[in-house]
């Protein structure tokens, strides 16, 4: 299989020293790495601007940040509880999936998908007394827009309502205070813009709400409190953990910190998306979202107009040049989406750039590319 | 974080060809990895004796062996359903756990931990008109006995019901065909007998049983139908799958195949287990199984009765000199127990042997160790 850019949400390019991390067999009951476990959750705590002492926990979750999703909510909504979604794309709409899949209580307050989440409507809908849990996603990934957490989170807690937040594509790279942003569960994964490889979801959580999770989970692998409970008890996982995916994440949280923490990897992703937007936009490649509501995080494109535009020749064409980029998943509107995180830096992003040149010259697509005249 | 032998069922000693494959970055929608998974799915069913031809399928899972066996007990069990846990250990009732905790009707058949399950009381139990499923553990890590699934198999076919094994420890190195010994559903996990890293699950399943799980899942991420269609429609894991993982899993089929395939492995490790039960008994440890019910994989010994044997001042000096074991967790008895899977070779046999010696003579215990006078 030949090396190649990743220009995804994820699987994600990582450093090499990443990787290397992952050559050597540990037992997941040995003291070392125990001790590796607690390190890890005492520093995600503090990506997030919380700590154990300032009463928040984090918990590790074997599998993608889809199982991560599924654990809290699956574990903290009770059943005589009622949880409002808020959701602007497809992994608002999977936490849709996930509540109907489990009969909970739910309501979705929709938005269309070039729109960020309006906290005035999430202000209204919290006149309904029957909502406990507000659900939301801040770098909604299906096309990179950012959802206003920040606005959100003072609003559920004024309202005295729990605040669950999908942070995958952002935590790491976006500044996020729990305490602050007023979030009581956030769930992100290895394999986003802390750059480890995929394995595993975490959530963080205060740790007073978790503690009221005791019993309510529908499942065992997924049951966030016992999860918890088994972490600090003896410091282990429940289940055979990943072991390599952790030896990985120890050493992407060391390297997230040379880089100046949240701060400076925020600073080269800001960059990288600037970059690359100006860039296409000289190509004649017009963005989804306006800038205002657009992440550093992911940049989605509308398809050129001209006929000799396929999807899936442009796609094949920039993979044989070794660059991966992400197929679109928008409900009405063709696009195609570039990643711009991990471990990407301006030559690379650069290199993207002259390899869809070069593919569109081979597909006899003229530059600037004939695209739609108007912003949606 | 120093290197050590892992003697424990798991995770366990990788070879350096298998974390190597780890080096690399792939994209889990690229075409490269699809033939990958694809390639791997394939594999895993000619390791089970069976083919997509002959009716059957391979479903991978994220996460550790525990998530696999809850995929497929939550996946194919129906309400109306009822499910026969046969348990001789903790696997056979983490199962039984499992259905309690969907609220699945089921019904356990116990036999002491020293005690293969016995056909003739499955046999019998089968008479319940109300019993649909039979679930069975292979090899119980908690003793290390092996169950005989393949007299058990051909009894629940008889009477027209499915069964489900957890194989996680044998399969790969004890062989077994899903056809002959009437098995459904198999579970098993990246990270035992194929020596790769962990981090997923796999299940082998009849196609005709599979296809009747549809609609019956009680979660998303462990939904084994659902599953199974994503990656039989394009090929890819629903959500983002362990990359990694999977590429280490490729290589330790290539080397599983490279030994031998099960035939050779199962040489390997037979003959570990029998040069670690010789010498054990020649230091005068009393294995805690009979011979004619020990598998090839993990063996549990009593503790020695002289007043200087603490096991946990045995468990860390051990692990100073680089040799990891596994603490026992017996009901009754005060066992620990030592795994023989794995990378591990007669020299890494011996060096354990001698470092159990040096240990016995600094924590001032006579050899031959004084043990119960009888096996019981």
């Amino acid at each position: 299989m030949k090396r190649k850019l990743l220009f995804t949400p994820g699987p994600l390019n990582t450093s090499a020293s990443v990787k290397e991390a992952m050559l050597r067999d540990v037992g997941s009951r040995d003291k070392e790495f125990i001790d590796l476990i607690r390190n890890i959750r005492r520093r995600l705590l503090e990506l997030g601007g919380v700590s154990q002492a300032r009463g928040f926990e984090a918990v590790l979750i074997q599998g993608s940040g889809t199982f991560g999703i599924e654990s809290v909510i699956s574990s903290v909504v009770p059943p005589n509880g009622k949880l409002l979604i808020i959701a602007n794309g497809a992994y608002g709409e999977r936490i849709v999936k996930i509540a109907a899949g489990y009969h909970l209580p739910h309501e979705v307050l929709r938005c269309p998908e070039n729109q960020a989440a309006d906290p005035r409507a999430v202000q209204q809908k919290l006149q309904n007394s029957q909502i406990t849990h507000v659900a939301a996603v801040h770098c909604e990934t299906t096309t990179g827009i950012l959802n206003p957490i920040n606005d959100i989170g003072p609003i559920v807690h004024a309202a005295k309502r729990t605040f669950i937040v999908d942070a995958m594509s952002s935590f790491g790279a976006i500044p996020i205070s729990l305490q602050n942003d007023a979030i009581d569960f956030l769930v992100s994964s290895a394999n986003k813009c802390i750059q480890g490889v995929p394995g595993f979801s975490f959530a963080l959580a205060s740790r007073e709400k978790l503690a009221g999770a005791k019993g309510l989970a529908r499942t065992l692998s997924l049951d966030l409190y016992e999860q918890w409970r088994g972490l600090e008890q003896d410091g282990q996982f429940r289940f055979t953990p990943p072991t390599h995916t952790l030896l990985a994440f120890a050493q992407a949280l060391d390297e997230l910190d040379r880089e100046g923490g949240v701060a400076g990897r925020h600073r080269r992703y800001f960059a990288n998306q600037k970059l690359l937007a100006s860039s296409m936009a000289e190509l004649g490649f017009v963005p989804y979202l306006q800038s205002a509501v657009q992440s550093p995080i992911i940049t989605a494109f509308h398809y050129p107009t001209h006929p000799n535009f396929r999807f899936d020749e442009f796609y094949s064409r920039l993979s044989a040049l070794g660059m991966v980029i992400y197929p679109g998943k928008l409900t009405t509107v063709e696009c195609f989406r570039l990643g711009n995180i991990g471990d990407l830096h301006a030559p690379d992003m650069h290199a993207l750039l002259n390899a869809i040149k070069k593919v569109l010259a081979d597909m006899n697509i003229p530059i600037p590319v004939p695209g739609p005249v108007h912003n949606i």
